[in-house]
Parts: C-alpha cells; structure tokens; sequence
C-alpha cells in the first residue's frame, strides 16, 4: 500500500465503530450547518451517505460542493476531520448495492423511492486529533479540485 | 423566558455533557477543516473556548468569521449543530475568569501565556437532531450579520 491507500485505511478503521458524522455545509450567505449522517460505506477515496433528494443540503451542495465530516467519539478522545467535495447523485445499481435495514428504516418504500439521493464525498484531505500531542495529524491529502469533480460527474448528478 | 432564551437554555443543556465540539472553518479556497474544541462557557449566546494565537484558525477566522461548532454524542444520539460568527481576541480578565485545571494542562505557563487567545462564538443559529422525528429541529436564530461583529469587536481582535 502507498502512503495514500494507508491513510485511507487507517481513516477508515477509526471513523468505523463511530458511523455517524457530522457533514458541514455552507448555504449561499457562507452560513455554515451540520448535521448527522449514517456512513455507508468508505472506498476508494470516498465516503457514502444516503439522502433524500429534497433536502435543503442537496442544494447547498449543487452550490458549493466544499464540505467537512466530523466523526467524534469523545469518551474515547477519537475526532477525526474529513474535508471533501460532495456530490448528489441517483444511481440506483449502486443506492441497491449500499442499501442496509438502516436504509429501510429511512426510506420504508425501499431503494426504488424516488425520493432517495446518495451522496458522495471525494476526500481532499483528512486529519485526526492526536490526544498525546494535543494537535490534529494528517491521515491524506489529494490534490482534487471542485472543476475536477464537476467535470467527471455531470452527467449522473440529480437536476 | 423569551423563545430566544429558552432555546439557548436548551442548548446549553444539550452540549454541557458533550463539552467537546467540533469546530469548522474555511479557508481562503473554501477547504472546510475541523478540530475538537473544549468549551469552557455559554453564556449570553456566545461560546467560549481558548486557542493558541499562532494556529492556523484563527487566521481563517480573520478572512472568514462564518463557522460551525458541531457536538455529538452517537451513543446517545444527540447531535446539535451551532452556526455562528467567531472571532479571537486577547482579553486577559476574562482569560483569567474562564481559566480551569484542564486549560492548564494546556498552557502550562498559565493564564498570562502571551500565546493563549479567547475564541467566541457568536450564536446566529442553533439545530438539533430529533431521533424521533428524524429530522434537525431549530433551538434558535438571530439576525447577526458578520460585518455587525466586526463593528462590535474590532478594538479588542488580535493583530
């Protein structure tokens, strides 16, 4: 493994036993809001969620792809910072692929609701506190761009 | 009580056990980053944290006062989302009165370390996460704009 494919695999073993992160948004006025989203899965560079399709984050992501995900276990001392570009997308071989019971609960029609959205955060850069030097160290880094990722996905993102 | 007060009571009340949050900024190119901060009050909708003067937030801070404090607790379910304007200054009384045992162990040289800096942040808007409902529930809202800060606080904000 590269030092990238390391890093990705240690994000992923610690953001693991905590699932739910924060996602940051930032509406058009640059007014930032979080809140809680179930990780679904965390391949290849990105991380997973479901979503419904009109939720109001779904438009503040088609305006500003740049997010954050916070997962924090404070009775652990475990917070880890993922910065990344979102997007929303329908794609239904893969809403079947990543469904789970927790999925069901959300959306009771199941995956072919039409109202379901995924949306995906390519990773730029992830960090994690470390308790004994009482400062955040880097886990990656890429060098992806929002005009990158608009270019390589327009043609599945949702109207 | 008025509303305003009453959904900040509840929110001190949400996050007092939480104490750690995670605190989102912005770069210059809009990166969003996230570190856990240790919240030492809420008090008159503003929270209260200590910083060391020379990290990189507060010089995002200083080009974009737009942030997020998000707390979580997943064992419990409890997430809360804080909107607001930061800004970090140098107000040695009110270091003094917010100084505790774990601010300490921080800055070991105590509260006259000329490298530790207030970090308020000015409530504009407050969610939480209703289980039941499934859905993020408003606790409060102000009209705070940035520039009004800037008018506020200018005399007191660091260099």
């Amino acid at each position: 493994m590269d030092t990238h494919q390391q890093g990705f695999a240690k994000l992923v073993t610690m953001i693991d036993a905590i699932e739910v992160g924060m996602l940051t948004t930032a509406d058009e006025a640059g007014h930032m809001r979080s809140r809680p989203m179930a990780t679904q899965r965390a391949e290849d560079g990105c991380l997973w969620f479901f979503t419904s399709r009109d939720s109001p984050k779904v438009e503040e992501i088609r305006k500003d792809c740049q997010v954050n995900v916070s997962y924090s276990d404070p009775a652990n001392q475990i917070f880890v910072s993922v910065s990344g570009l979102a997007r929303t997308l329908r794609d239904e071989a893969r809403i079947r692929e990543l469904w789970t019971g927790q999925a069901q609960r959300w959306f009771p029609e199941g995956p072919e609701d039409p109202r379901i959205a995924l949306l995906s955060v390519e990773i730029t850069a992830a960090e994690y506190w470390d308790v004994d030097a009482c400062k955040m160290r880097a886990l990656l880094k890429t060098n992806a761009s929002p005009s990158e990722l608009e270019a390589a996905t327009e043609h599945k993102a949702l109207s």
